[in-house]
């Protein structure tokens, strides 16, 4: 049982761990802190956070785990405004979709007490933000993949697991690098696509009418086009390396796809539609891919 | 009140379309054939059709509605061979997801009688075929897009308006050179991105790992790779060059966010985002759009 959670971020993400942890009954008390006022008031009135914190200090102080639920790129800042709050005993994690830039803003930001922090990503979410959104079942079932270190306290990285396993998530370890490399090809690259076609519908002159007439598919396909567009801008900066060189490796299967059909070579065509609908009949979701 | 429906090709369109009429009251009688017996006798089995055909021509003869439901690349094939039993007042329509190629093939293959013939688009369906997966709601609340020209009859036109309306679709109707272009850009396309982002993950060496990570975003974004390859190698061909078309002006969409990262331009890489992001946040499916 948790004494305190320190809820660095009251969004999507940060208020659903709240709420699944109370669901949980694994902790007494949330202290929340957010930049933004209107958040702070909502994540109080819908029973997210029981106080509001004027910092994220405030909000760190007399915590047993502190959660960062903020945008990758206001990891450091987050992390050096509580640092003097940190102390060996001290659970630190963000819920980031990128690791190896976490993982450094950590070291520059918390120094010695580095140890206090596991990196994790909930591979879970939605395209739409905002605390009002919350659920405490978002992590049920979904994996959650964390990036410790050799500095990464032993007895912390096992309390992470637990927290995680006790809201139903699936915990797998691997390296920062390995993270990145892997959702830049499964979350960040199919992120830019999407965004890439709804823009190149808008930008024709017809496409309001196209899109008045798409259908299930459209809508599926396009869903993580309408995420929030900061956060993806971080994302896709700080992971920009993996992502670009995604980004190439697909141009190339996309050109083979093209090349068959200007070929008319429709045996082409459909093995390389074979390849794809296979696999991807085959697939499943996290942990039932286990 | 029809009479009788012959139902050429009883996979998940077909066999929808019959469970909807029946379900509306608005059929005596459903003979269906498939050149698959073992879809025929599924379908006998579900209560889908009431009787099999041994001919695309058998299910025809007699039938007041024709419905074939079969890959637009059979389009004129079947219509050949129903060709004898086709009259001024039975009404034959397609549900094909292209529409300039199957007005072609009509023309070619019913001759005057191509005035019996309303091509016809409903936008459902689902990436698992076969008559396993039919439902008699799939066409409720979707769009159908007829495609009528100066040749088609009105009584006939009119009909199958009414009879789309009556099992819940909405109808609209286009030339089927507007019809192909917008359903290059909001569904062919789509479909060739995520058969090619799939291909471009599995061909690399790590890949099945990656996908064993991959969370909800991917599986909606993907969920259209699952399509079935011949199908969809008949779409790419049919309408070739509106998709390659429309493949250019996405390579460029992409383009302009992959030179925003480049260039470490946040500020461009979050308005193309935002741009993105707007729109699909907007965006509403089918008839809630109108």
């Amino acid at each position: 049982m948790l004494q305190q959670l320190g809820l660095i971020g009251c969004g999507l993400m940060g208020g659903s761990f709240a709420l699944a942890l109370r669901q949980a009954g694994l902790v007494q008390r949330v202290v929340g802190y957010s930049k933004s006022a209107g958040t702070l008031a909502r994540a109080l009135q819908l029973g997210v956070i029981d106080s509001a914190a004027e910092s994220p200090l405030d909000a760190a102080t007399g915590s047993d785990l502190v959660l960062l639920a903020v945008p990758v790129a206001a990891t450091e800042s987050s992390l050096r405004a509580i640092g003097t709050a940190v102390h060996g005993g001290m659970l630190v994690m963000d819920v980031g979709s990128t690791k190896q830039d976490v993982v450094a803003a950590a070291q520059r930001a918390l120094g010695e007490h580095v140890s206090c922090f596991v990196p994790a990503h909930p591979v879970a979410g939605s395209e739409a933000s905002g605390v009002e959104h919350a659920q405490a079942s978002l992590y049920q079932q979904r994996q959650v993949i964390l990036t410790p270190d050799a500095r990464t306290s032993a007895p912390l990285l096992a309390k992470a697991r637990a927290v995680w396993s006790a809201i139903g998530s699936h915990v797998l370890e691997m390296t920062p690098q390995a993270h990145d490399a892997a959702f830049a090809a499964i979350s960040h690259l199919p992120h830019l696509l999407s965004f890439a076609l709804v823009n190149s519908i808008t930008q024709q002159s017809r496409g309001a009418d196209f899109l008045r007439l798409a259908g299930p598919g459209f809508r599926d396909f396009s869903r993580i086009a309408a995420s929030e567009p900061g956060m993806w801008r971080d994302i896709l900066r700080v992971n920009q390396a993996e992502v670009l060189a995604q980004c190439q490796q697909f141009r190339a299967s996309l050109l083979a796809l093209e090349q068959a059909m200007l070929s008319a070579d429709g045996a082409a065509l459909e093995s390389l539609i074979e390849q794809a609908s296979q696999t991807r009949a085959q697939w499943r979701m996290g942990p039932a891919a286990r």
